[in-house]
């Protein structure tokens, strides 16, 4: 593909009046939403309203005026067309980990009777952390971690609760949600997705899959901004029967009454735990307002293209300076990153940022490009192709300033 | 005392100048800043830099540029002086909910040998149910809740942990921490002190006191924002003993190595958990550094003057009205509020906040105003109490429209 056919694609792309929602920076190629997605004119807008008017001026009424207190519900609506699920499951709340937390640790009371935890080798550190760490509170659990391609068969009558992050932060690879949930349930066990890489990226179908539990991040493809809070899901039938483990008073039937013995809400919003972080929720309210008008059809059409793309440069020109592809080529199994596999990964990415092209390194030798639709154009893609392949070509990469080992997220 | 004899104090209150650091609304006097603080001039501006600059222009870069990596223990070193801590044994991180949750499930852990948390009757809920849902989990503990005033005499050497609110939400009655503390240790039991209504509003020793474990709230009297960040102090001799149950990939020793092993942090680190909310963290950071220049000294004797003005209305015109103070009369054994007990506290509440005088109302009868002398003056407090005796003496509150209960916070 040319530059001229990567802008012709551009032309005729269903989502293009959607990059102009975003701030982004001038001359910068961003491939890194799926670690921090952009600011949105109208997140932007809510923060400003929310400091401004709604905490400067309303101050405490806010809670009621500005409805702050409907605000993990209202973020919560706001996902369940990108989620597949109904508003009244989901909320917003805390960190991703947190959630995960609460989640599995309820889950694992409810099935007490049962030994196992699976997860995946090599999924996500904080998954693979809070699943060991909840399953030591617990006495009679033990942790299985198995690789990828075993997930479906190591699931039997054992298993308590299958933890998984449904698109893998590293690889891009991406469970058959269906599959492994029917798999779980024909064998008694719950399944908790983590879908920290999923929402927004890829469409989801919690209800129609049957899901028991998911967690998710509103950070990346969401945009919701640093550290934005995260959102859970849990089915209707678990509702009622999974206890919050952090029992805050924001999870009571009636928080307001400041009654001495906890009776937890109903429904999902027993899982809220302290007062909500009040400006991060506006800021993710207001940048879910841009997928209000968004198909993520359109998205995942789009995302194939994209990875099409750059899948063409690193299979070509980039192949002979030693890339080879990591995420799986069929749409349906993946994502919507690149990922691919070069011994000096870290110099390389340092020097493509250096060149405006901001991807992201993953330990120990992958470099990592996010493909984010509502913002990215084919053309991007084409140039940060070519821009790989020019500082390969040029050697750039070995100088010296680009070697030096930094924190990165 | 006369409205002039108020003014004359302010004219040579040496806080007067922070007032002006402040965002107040026009007209409106503020007494609930010890349930939401305002805005500073500083926590907007921080905010606004953070997503404007070091989101919006910046992005994923800004974890390194912006140094958003460390602003758990940027926000910690703010809060060393108030706390009267060292600033490595602080951290700003998730709610004040979450954090006693942390802290108090490591604290049983460590204290296995022993049967009992003791707590006080009346303490604020999710404190409550916090303890209740900790202990549970361990199965071997159980809850005692005691009076104020049997503290002391109740721990004994049955007792693991003793969870304390330093300043009482609805009465502002103060525990002696030194004391309490002493004898906590006398019997080989931890104290958890929830600062939520202390810090900012009385002077703090931790370090001096041998204060064990603490966590506080970001968004009463440090003004950090609706549902601002929370913090937590950890003694420096426990720091390698304790050990988070919510084991999240901040709290790793290397979270951007992404290891598949859980190794916490060494330090006060291993208390983050996930990705921290950067926007909300940042506008606590702004609004704590509106304490750089304040000597909690001049802000406890203010304390105590505000107090005495509103204390005068309420033994006078107010207590043929049928007001009751509440809060103890001698300054060390309060926190920075007003509490006083009358019938109907409710629509005389929302009178009074028609009329431009926000305080807030408690369950059942509780009528509470926060004193708070960063940004109040003696006119204000003097003005209040006027108002609320016009109130009274007009009936005006007996209204319909201030009958009916609203959700409050």
């Amino acid at each position: 593909m040319s530059r001229e056919e990567a802008a012709a694609l551009d032309a005729v792309d269903p989502l293009r009046a959607h990059r102009d929602q975003f701030e982004l920076p001038e001359g910068m190629i961003y491939l890194d939403g799926n670690s921090l997605g952009p600011l949105s004119h109208a997140a932007r807008d809510a923060a400003q309203t929310c400091i401004g008017d709604e905490w400067g001026r309303g101050l405490i009424r806010s809670w009621n005026t500005a409805g702050w207190v409907d605000l993990p519900q209202r973020c919560g609506r706001r996902l369940a067309d990108l989620l597949g699920a109904a508003e009244q499951d989901i909320r917003v709340a805390d960190s991703t980990s947190i959630n995960l937390y609460k989640l599995l640790v309820a889950a694992l009371a409810l099935q007490s009777g049962r030994r196992t935890v699976l997860t995946e080798a090599g999924n996500f550190p904080t998954d693979l952390y809070i699943t060991d760490a909840a399953t030591r509170a617990g006495a009679t659990h033990g942790v299985r971690r198995v690789a990828f391609d075993e997930i479906e068969q190591a699931i039997d009558e054992t298993v308590a609760v299958v933890v998984l992050s449904h698109v893998h932060y590293r690889t891009g690879a991406r469970h058959d949600m269906a599959a492994v949930t029917r798999r779980a349930h024909a064998c008694g066990a719950l399944v908790l997705w983590d879908l920290a890489h999923s929402a927004g990226a890829v469409p989801l179908n919690l209800a129609g899959d049957d899901v028991d539990l998911a967690i998710g991040c509103g950070y990346k493809f969401l945009n919701g901004g640093p550290g934005a809070p995260a959102f859970l899901y849990v089915a209707p039938g678990l509702q009622p029967v999974l206890e919050n483990p952090i029992c805050g008073w924001f999870g009571h039937a009636r928080p307001f009454e400041f009654d001495d013995v906890y009776e937890p809400a109903a429904g999902v919003d027993r899982w809220q735990v302290g007062t909500p972080g009040v400006i991060g929720m506006r800021s993710l309210e207001g940048a879910l307002s841009v997928w209000d008008s968004v198909s993520i059809s359109d998205v995942a059409e789009k995302s194939a293209a994209l990875f099409d793309g750059l899948a063409a440069w690193i299979d070509g020109p980039l192949a002979d300076a030693g890339f080879e592809l990591v995420t799986p080529r069929d749409p349906v199994r993946r994502g919507s990153q690149v990922s691919c596999r070069h011994p000096d990964a870290w110099p390389i990415c340092q020097a493509l940022i250096e060149a405006g092209v901001i991807g992201d390194f993953r330990t120990p030798d992958i470099l990592r490009f996010g493909l984010t639709p509502l913002y990215l154009r084919h053309v991007d893609v084409w140039d940060a192709g070519a821009r790989l392949a020019q500082i390969m070509a040029s050697g750039r990469w070995r100088d010296a300033r680009f070697q030096a080992q930094q924190r990165v997220t």
